[in-house]
């Protein structure tokens, strides 16, 4: 099952800068093949279901060895069965229209 | 890696209507175990974070069963090391400091 | 416009327990006439949109007051053009199909 | 209060492809003076908490006007009163990070 997911990670308590730990979710999903795409609220991914989530899972163990003893994270998850869509495929099916507006 | 979710799954495309679905959700986690707790927006589920991610993917499958090419869902992850708290604790806590106040 | 919401606020930084936070906008919530309906990973309000996103909004301000500098919330919006459905409703209904399965 | 909103809008029934209501709402916060920066999975917008959330408001209004019954939204707020903080800044501190490791 080919995904579609936006992943934005918060960790509670201490500093109240997260940059760190958003930098260190940015490398592991590298790391795992992901090519996230980061924006100013949560990153982009697609793949396939597993290791994806997989993926995510590994960010909150890091994040919890960076000393931070809380996380809360949201996921948008996206999923069809109709047609292949890559996230690019989506902004740019946007763009268009909004060009031809 | 004990998780708190907070899992809501929306269909798109076709009635309008999403009840059906929603209670397919509700018994894919309830058959996982995973003891739902449904409100008017989603639904929590709590136990370790594999048999978790796993039943909610199993939710995705099915609602596609059901006929329904695309699904966009939400989940709000927590996780915690420095302490086990169940979700009936976390919703205590907070209605003992109302009762208090 | 009729909304329903589920909104779930976090403090950043500081004491990793967040619930006199979230007890406090319980507080707001139930002041404004919202009937808050707390699970273990957010609240269920419903209303017109202006007083019930004047209510969040007053309760990121009153938590910023407690001493938070930094706040993360998401909330899930619902609204519905076809029929008046209630936050009970939409519970009941998947009740019903569960009960009859 | 300046506020950081990730929204995303998902109106429930009929078409699969959601891309023209999509292109709708960039167009709504656009004309709202608020540069939304979209991603795969929704849009970034800042400002000021009422305008943000007038426009927001006002991107469900029209889309129900486009035919759609329901809809079914999700934001991510970020409030903080220590500094202030552009959407860009948070991408570049992160990037800077990343850059450096």
């Amino acid at each position: 099952m080919h995904v579609h997911v936006d992943f934005c990670l918060i960790p509670l308590g201490g500093d109240v800068s997260v940059a760190a730990e958003v930098a260190e979710c940015e490398r592991v999903l590298a790391v795992a093949g992901l090519q996230p795409r980061m924006h100013a609220f949560g990153t982009n991914v697609e793949g396939e279901w597993d290791p994806v989530l997989a993926a995510i899972k590994e960010c909150h163990r890091r994040v919890h060895e960076m000393g931070r003893a809380r996380i809360s994270s949201t996921l948008r998850i996206g999923t069809r069965t109709d047609r292949h869509q890559s996230l690019a495929d989506k902004v740019e099916r946007v763009e268009r229209l909004l060009a031809g507006a």
